[in-house]
């Protein structure tokens, strides 16, 4: 058997959180760690995360903004996995001209690509009433590790 | 476009835990919020995370105890999830006859079915060094909470 584990290059921590389809936001809920699975964008060295206006996670980041954001992937074997974990601080992002160009991203991530404006005047879609029950939560990283492994049996 | 989101009930927690590749141990480090990826195996209730004996995350433990642990899985499309998260208290087992159990279950998940003695029988494995090197960190929750969703377009 053989191991290789290694640290990622940035180039390759860029590519990982380019990519990887849901990350997970660390939190501190009085005074315990709670993590929640998320929908998220990675653009020029942010994370941007999808949310509704209310709940307790909206609740935790505007009494302490530090989180932590991870994601992994895995083979099912457990034989490849590669890993980026995050801290940093976050905002909340609440101008519909500055939440667009993310909601924009995640539309290009996560949708049949399409524009923003386009996008919001398919059927059932309401334009103003979405941009007002959404929000951005913005995450500036100040440290970034990424772990890759590899095993041959 | 509909929606159906909902609470799981116990039975599909258990189920979900039971099936789940990897799972994610939420810490308070430096009161920062701290995610990491495990494999794990859930067995009586309990969540029992294979660990080697040193580094970031078991100091944290060993200074708060208090966990959270979330398990996620997406289709590709987000059209499709299922999470877990679940919130407790962890210790920490060192002695071979109560890690044992668990190192098997470990075994059962994410190797080729083997009994223990016989596994570590295997070429290049050294049981009691092995033994000496690794701890189980065994979750007891006290809350826990699961969530679907299916979205048809």
């Amino acid at each position: 058997m053989s191991k290789n584990k290694g640290k990622m290059s940035q180039a390759e921590i860029n590519q990982f959180l380019t990519c990887a389809p849901t990350g997970r936001l660390g939190l501190i809920i009085d005074n315990e760690p709670y993590i929640v699975p998320v929908g998220y964008v990675y653009h020029e060295g942010k994370i941007a995360i999808h949310s509704c206006t209310k709940g307790k996670k909206m609740d935790a980041l505007k009494s302490n903004p530090r989180v932590c954001f991870e994601v992994d992937e895995t083979i099912s074997d457990v034989s490849m996995y590669k890993s980026v974990i995050l801290q940093g601080t976050s905002e909340i992002l609440d101008k519909p001209e500055t939440m667009i160009p993310y909601l924009q991203l995640h539309i290009d991530k996560y949708r049949v690509h399409e524009k923003f404006e386009l996008y919001m005047k398919k059927p059932g879609r309401k334009r103003d009433e979405e941009l007002q029950a959404v929000r951005i939560i913005l995450i500036t990283p100040d440290n970034i590790s990424g772990l890759k492994f590899m095993r041959t049996i």
